[in-house]
């Protein structure tokens, strides 16, 4: 079913998960933006490898990738008893849910297959209802993206045109990391076809320069003006270059409304509270996750020290000085006090969080 | 004249700025940390290729470099009237002068040089006087420097050994920047000493990496345990692991305490207020404008998107999307505010900052 690959939206030009007759393949995030190849998922290991190394990355897809890989290997038990092929999926959830622990998509997109799985009757009805299960969360996500879209961009006030400012993000949030049309920055691309943003700042995104290698590309895929700027200058620039709001996605929201992303969004969110810039959270309702009352229960995966002391690619040249060790945490928290709002599918929520997540997790979608 | 280099100091384990028998040369911090290698400074060209390319950087080693390159200048005009002397100096002092605008130690030592020479009366007193007078400023930096380690390490309370906890930096401000002991690293390097301080993080410091290849390096000469992180990850990183108190240096200090340093700087002080952490600025007296009013009169140099954009060395691999452009401030204005205290050779400087700094600009030193 090709129907809901983003190939087919207008909005998106590119294709990033490709589901077809039954064969799945990633667009290969870490050779962006110097090739532009899909990588073959033939079965849950090369999954887990895909995420792992971040080949896919941002945690709506993830999710997707590993529902699809719950998918195929629901398929390959098809001859199976329900029973056995049931049991096959949940090992594969398993080995799926370990791969990254700091985004909740990942386990609510598992849950939700295997979920399903539950009263079918045999392998057949096994491999059919996490086939349908994980095309239905491909597709809801693309939904999910619209619904995004269109309640971030009402946050910008309208301007006359030519004076739409800038806003500012930090890693990537765009069609690649959602398999649809991006959280964050399917915001920032919608509010430039409305007029309503002009130009990007984009936070290159150390250590692995998903702002810079991906971000960009995204951003020249949709012509949207930006420019690319070190982490480290966001604090200097945002005064002087009429940034009118922050819009970044999530991998986890606490029910308090803490949110975990990637290790530089707290500073940014002290940035724009320091200049009073508003600070947009943008991510689906599966980033939600109630059951985690606050930013201190999230687990941090930590990454390879290599990340921060060697260059990207096949070269990893030094960066540090030999015999540099490094932390490498890959998110941060960000204190809900320095969030302005959060953006999903319901609409936009305001503090205090904690009751508004809760309802618009409950909200029926129209 | 080889006295005042810091080879001789029993606290720099290498050599910075180099001047022996006339001849200048620096330690390539271009190179580092993978060649340590002194590059010749023959001229003023030479000189200012070294500025402008950063293979000399840091404040005061910046200054002190342009006084030696003034005194090779005199030297090469021994022969002339000291009318025509003096004018060469002054042009020369004007070329160097505006090879990185943001930092006052580099006018402030070219000034210092060209007035000593006002009174000279033939091309060998200019001659002689310049010379004089840029050993001199080498030799006071040097003197400088241990007094901010003095001052600086006051600044940590007395904890039993083995729990002196971290402190964090930004850039580089080690004897590679002072061309002595350094400012804010030579505080806390004889904080490590005195068993004040038991590890360092150490910001990246993108787009130039002055902290992984630089800091990094230094900290392993004089053994100081510590880890390198992206400059984003800070302000998740400080509540974890028991940092006492941030240390950076400054490019120029305006009149009411605003800082101008290495780009990154405001966030790191702003990750710090959040995290009720005080945040130090070291410097010189030289670094203390009193004709600059506030932070909004100092020029923040930009330069070439290619730092953000390609790898540092001579592959100059790309980091970014083909065609993305670049903002590249390299510096950004810590806001007075978020300063706990300033540390010169006259000692600690606290709030309000505007008398206290006058104040200490006055100061005898003893």
């Amino acid at each position: 079913m090709a129907w809901m690959s983003n190939a087919r939206s207008p909005e998106a030009p590119y294709e990033v998960i490709r589901w077809q007759g039954g064969q799945l393949s990633v667009l290969d995030q870490t050779r962006l933006p110097w090739t532009v190849e899909h990588v073959p998922i033939q079965d849950v290991a090369a999954a887990c490898e895909a995420i792992a190394t971040m080949r896919v990355r941002g945690a709506p897809a993830i999710g997707i990738t590993a529902a699809y890989a719950l998918a195929i290997e629901a398929q390959r038990c098809a001859g199976a008893s329900a029973a056995a092929a049931r049991a096959q999926v949940e090992r594969a959830a398993a080995e799926l849910g370990a791969t990254r622990p700091t985004a909740v998509n990942l386990r609510w997109a598992l849950e939700r297959v295997t979920l399903a799985t539950r009263d079918a009757v045999d392998g057949i009805a096994v491999a059919a209802v996490a086939t349908t299960t994980a095309e239905r969360i491909h597709a809801e996500q693309l939904e999910a993206d619209r619904r995004m879209a269109a309640a971030g961009v009402a946050l910008l006030d309208a301007v006359p045109r030519g004076s739409a400012g800038s806003v500012i993000t930090h890693c990537n949030t765009g069609p690649l990391a959602t398999g649809g049309l991006g959280t964050a920055l399917g915001v920032i691309i919608e509010g430039y076809r409305r007029g309503l943003v002009g130009h990007v700042l984009v936070d290159e995104t150390r250590p692995r320069l998903q702002g810079a290698r991906l971000t960009s590309w995204e951003l020249q895929q949709h012509g949207v003006p930006h420019h690319v700027i070190a982490d480290g200058a966001a604090p200097g620039l945002i005064p002087g270059r009429n940034v009118r709001a922050a819009f970044v996605g999530a991998d986890r929201i606490a029910a308090n409304g803490d949110t975990a992303n990637k290790v530089g969004t707290f500073g940014l969110a002290l940035a724009c509270q320091y200049h009073g810039v508003p600070f947009y959270v943008v991510a689906p309702r599966s980033t939600v996750d109630l059951a985690t009352p606050d930013g201190a229960a999230i687990p941090i995966e930590t990454r390879d020290e290599d990340e921060v002391l060697r260059t990207i690619g096949a070269e990893r040249a030094a960066l540090a000085a030999p015999g540099a060790r490094a932390l490498n945490p890959a998110f941060d928290i960000t204190p809900a006090e320095l969030i302005t709002a959060i953006v999903t599918e319901s609409g936009v929520v305001r503090p205090p969080f904690g009751p508004a997540l809760r309802a618009a997790q409950e909200t029926p979608l129209g």
